[in-house]
């Protein structure tokens, strides 16, 4: 009899085209797909709770699939870290009923994403931060956060490619937090996502911050369900998928 | 007339053969010397603080040169940092007085050494920590960092192939703090440090923190002058020059 599993995986998005398996490409999915072919001798068809882009990162991907074994979670975790060629790592393997899917089940999502502010680049850890040079002020860029926590259409910062029945999705929560050595963290939780919702966020947010427009300008930008009123799609190295929340 | 420069440099040392100029190796020398070439049309011999090994980070090494220019620091600095092709970034270019050697004025240093300490490896940021599976006690691992502070012979914690006139040195602080997320940090400030030291101490460190010797090892190890008696020299991506002090 088949079982259900649910992953939570870890992985660094650089080298990757994305979460979704596609031919000739090295994927998060491929790759996952393929070592859990080697281990379990089957073919494997692994559903995450959402795809990120080429370049995203992730902290907590929850993916979920069947599988006809009677392996033991903690081994096959063990079995699957030691294969990975890639920078994936499992953080955890268990028995879930066989109902639960990775993607349907998800109740809400945070993602992190890590802006470095000052003038100079990095050369530490340039794969996992933004660097914008000018200085932000956090302050009016944590009223814009205030302006999109609650129930709002997203479709002004939504890019074009992935139809959706709504652009309404609910955020929880939203704030950019300082942390040390210039650099800014913007935290973000909701129900659900539109395609590069957050980076076009975090586009916008950088304007705000950086004064070219104002948080009224902001205002109105999410009012009018227009994309190409919102700033630019801010880069993905920048974006960590957090922690998927199920019920 | 010459003019005399200091450097304060931040680098990713993961793809470097180290700081010392070879040939036909990347080092950051070389890198930092072809570059500034380029710049001032001159040859350039630069002088860092010390040298720092392959796979070696640095926050903030310092280095030293004298260049016939009227070159403004500060566009220097950013000439520098526009043609630079490898993970290297110029934090700070400014004049100094014609005496001054990034290496011989160097009163003391500080390294961090971070630790990740769990049971799975890391996904993200994998070029910059060491991965311990087993769990590390920090409370005889800082016994053993009060027993390095002060002024010691280290002997037991230096790698042959480098001589010096004296293996005694001063030790500021030295101390394991834990951070978020399974990480600790090894913090460690002297006058100076022998070939491998910091990464000798934290090889022994760790085999106090696992409890394979304990603290008594340790300081019957500090006292025996032998290297053969303390731990393995802990992989060099765990490491960064932090800071350079100068009077």
């Amino acid at each position: 009899m088949k079982k259900n599993f649910k992953l939570i995986i870890e992985y660094d998005g650089t080298l990757f085209s994305g979460w979704q398996r596609q031919p000739k490409e090295t994927t998060i999915q491929g790759e996952l797909e393929s070592v859990l072919g080697v281990i379990l001798n089957q073919e494997i068809k692994i559903f995450g709770s959402g795809r990120t882009d080429a370049g995203v990162h992730a902290l907590g991907q929850v993916a979920s699939f069947h599988a006809d074994t009677r392996m033991d979670p903690v081994i096959l975790k063990k079995g699957m870290n030691s294969l990975m060629k890639h920078p994936i790592v499992i953080r955890d393997c268990s028995h879930v009923n066989s109902e639960f899917h990775a993607r349907y089940n998800a109740k809400s999502k945070e993602y992190n994403y890590f802006i470095l502010n000052r003038p100079d680049p990095c050369a530490i850890g340039a794969s996992y931060i933004w660097h914008v040079k000018r200085p932000l002020d956090p302050d009016p860029m944590n009223k814009c956060c205030g302006l999109i926590t609650g129930t709002h259409d997203f479709k002004s910062f939504e890019n074009t490619g992935s139809p959706r029945s709504s652009t309404v999705r609910q955020i929880f929560f939203a704030r950019i937090q300082p942390q040390t050595e210039n650099r800014l963290v913007f935290k973000i939780s909701a129900t659900g996502f539109l395609k590069n919702m957050v980076r076009n966020l975090v586009g916008t947010l950088v304007d705000v911050g950086l004064k070219k427009i104002s948080v009224k300008d902001f205002e109105t930008i999410l009012g009018a369900g227009n994309r190409n009123l919102a700033g630019i799609t801010a880069p993905a190295k920048g974006l960590f998928l957090k922690q998927v929340y199920y019920s």
